[in-house]
């Protein structure tokens, strides 16, 4: 961090955070001292969240952001991926309920000669988390080396692990510090988050998906929107290729939630199968991938692409490539009964007949962390097996009586309290709403 | 505290600060919990912050600053004067520049039969605090426990002390983290630390000084009756007589700035003499405080009760005698010169002739803080004996090379940073201004 250390001298944290509370634009090097000063354990806890509150409530410009971005990456290693010939890409979700893409992409774009390094994180509240459903097949290690890492990406093309010590450490420690200081809900403040770690990786592009709806963190389409141009701003300033893709999260995404079940439902997908939205998805943000990556002409030729690689075995062989590089059982994949699996199952019914007209999707979210399957703090651990698999999705007839869904459990006073959260999120109309909302709402960048 | 216990029941400090943050108003019972649990330790600086920093940027309604109050107030000791049988009445300055008021007002309400329990504060940055100026006198004790200083009241009617560790702890550990974080200019804050200490001292009413222009922590007169307004329904919501009064700080008050020169001037005045200004606004807060207090049946003739008060001698009869009872050397009251003198002077003058049209009353403050008679920062030691006094004010005609100020000090590099700044200070126009700032702009209240 030499390369900061003259910015940061003669700086105060009490101007910085001043100047930002008065709602001027803060200069480069103010916010890289600011950063790097809290890093180092130079400036206390009580200054920063001052400073983020009034990040929140002020706002940042786009150089302010694209600078908090560039000092929270430079916190800490930046993987330099080099001496890999391919182009690397990745994709980046902002959480959703049941969505699993990362588990299919990583493969399947690696299948189409495209390096896939993906650094993921768990879930939290009532959204899932990649590692949690790498963790459910038996054996898989998400907390490789960087030297372990590197060879599971040369070796097959793509690997996938949780958060290191060495990269954006700024990042870690605002965001711990944002967690309990209701700072958290900030478009640049998550930006700058998200940005830092990805572009950390050492990629080449970025195919952001940013979810919209009930189950998503911007419930409505313009703030979806908002964040996802600042994502592609910042990324283009820091010369990175950079799309943003908004994507519906008004209801789950394919048929399983639940960390197991999530593992079932990406198999499916890779052998040719599973729910049409969960593929459509897949296949749209893959050939995003394999376009930026250079492995396609167009992004519609990279779908086709991505497609052919399903139908041919090609993906499914490269997922279990990789988990047995990880250390996963790959017999697991190859039939998903090995995989964790609740010991009771009960169903929910539809209380009337009718069309289901909504879902409200984050209490579906939550109700599969009240079985167990998610975590409400950070400390709490991850049943595998527990979930929930619907049977019903928003526009389908369903009779009276007919089952909506099943819940898979390990505590029948949890299942009660989760069935009776399935009910409540489910409206049933008496005639079907013509209006159906899109899967892609909107691309933004390229 | 017992009274908060179940306030703070299930009180999450994030809850608070998220409400606040987006703009919703807090519940008395919030208020208190997060104020009690900040108290006891029971939360960190860093939630504490962030709230504050939502509190500048987004305001508190009038019930919030209220509660506030009323909670850092009881979060220490309450004075209990209830067994002295008169009328307790005290006045509180915003702060300025030679602002040596409270110095004459104790004593002269005193006498005129209204007891006077004032605790003050010590000078910051540009102003002034009464402690220093007490503290020129030789041997005077600003730290008397709570039994003498209701001893030295009930025997003189008045007594001047410092913060007490039983007096709004709240206050003092909030104010300690506003300092480094920047969340001290907010009114709501402001506010809520003034009242809740002087509310603590057992008054039955309050005389508020507001200070407005360029000497002032409020520079313009808006700012400035915005939080008399704010501190008046405050005080008035808590069952107190309030009244504020927004006076002039466009220049300094009086001649003298620096602490035992500032007692010289408050002994002048309690002789019948002094600036006129200084004089005027003496007798203005008097007449207030002797009206509130019941001693006059107008402000007017309060005016003139404390006017005779001064001409017959028993108002500085009551300050030679406080003196006494709080371990100061009344013959340093009798005989200024006794009083801590600085080595060397020096005059400022004029580089042309004209009229004084403004002064940067900041400067001058700042002036006398760079001789070493104020501080910089809270734990700096302060010089008794330097400071300035000003042989012009603002109207003034002057010669060329005829004397602005005489700069006393005790070392002679600092009065050269001084003399510049006092030079600076100064603008002289060819020709007077017609338009004279009112010593006093506004009254709010009653």
């Amino acid at each position: 961090m030499s390369q900061l250390s003259s910015a940061t001298q003669n700086f105060r944290a009490i101007d910085v955070i001043r100047k930002k509370r008065d709602g001027f634009e803060l200069t480069r090097q103010e916010i890289e001292a600011l950063v790097s000063a809290y890093t180092r354990g130079d400036i206390p806890d009580y200054q920063v969240s001052a400073w983020l509150m009034a990040v929140v409530l002020k706002g940042m410009t786009r150089p302010e952001t694209a600078a908090l971005t560039d000092a929270m990456l430079r916190s800490g290693e930046v993987l330099d991926l080099s001496s890999l010939p391919a182009k690397k890409v990745d994709k980046h979700s902002t959480g959703g309920v049941g969505d699993k893409t990362s588990l299919v992409l990583a493969p399947l774009v690696a299948a189409a000669g495209v390096a896939v390094p993906m650094i993921s994180g768990r879930g939290l509240g009532h959204t899932g988390g990649t590692l949690d459903k790498l963790e459910a097949i038996p054996g898989f290690n998400v907390n490789l080396s960087v030297t372990d890492f590197r060879r599971v990406l040369e070796t097959c093309g793509c690997a996938m692990i949780g958060q290191t010590a060495e990269i954006a450490p700024a990042d870690r420690k605002l965001y711990a510090l944002r967690d309990v200081t209701g700072t958290v809900e900030s478009p640049y403040l998550i930006c700058a988050s998200i940005m830092s770690k990805k572009l950390a990786e050492g990629i080449d592009a970025l195919v952001l998906d940013v979810k919209t709806g009930s189950g998503a963190f911007m419930k409505n389409e313009k703030d979806a929107a908002f964040l996802a141009e600042l994502m592609v701003e910042t990324g283009e300033r820091m010369g990175k290729q950079v799309v943003a893709l908004i994507t519906d999260m008004d209801q789950p995404l394919g048929n399983m939630i639940g960390n197991a079940l999530e593992v079932v439902e990406v198999i499916e997908v890779l052998r040719g199968g599973g729910p049409e939205d969960l593929r459509e998805l897949c296949l749209h943000l893959a050939g995003w991938m394999l376009y930026l990556g250079g492995a396609s002409k167009t992004v519609e030729a990279g779908k086709q692409t991505s497609a052919q690689l399903i139908s041919s075995g090609e993906a499914f062989a490269r997922f279990r490539q990789m988990v047995e590089l990880q250390g996963g059982d790959p017999l697991a994949i190859d039939d998903p009964n090995k995989l964790p699996k609740a010991q009771r199952t009960v169903k929910v019914f539809a209380a009337q007949a009718g069309y289901i007209a909504s879902m409200q999707c984050e209490q579906i979210g939550t109700a599969c962390v009240i079985l167990g399957g998610g975590r409400e703090r950070k400390e709490d651990s991850v049943d595998p097996a527990v979930g929930i698999v619907l049977h019903k999705k928003v526009g389908d007839r369903v009779d009276e009586g007919e089952a909506l869904a099943t819940i898979h459990y390990n505590d029948g006073a949890r299942a009660e309290r989760a069935k009776l959260l399935i009910m409540q999120s489910c409206e049933i109309a008496e005639k079907p709403d013509s209006h159906k909302r899109p899967l892609i709402h909107r691309v933004i960048g390229q």
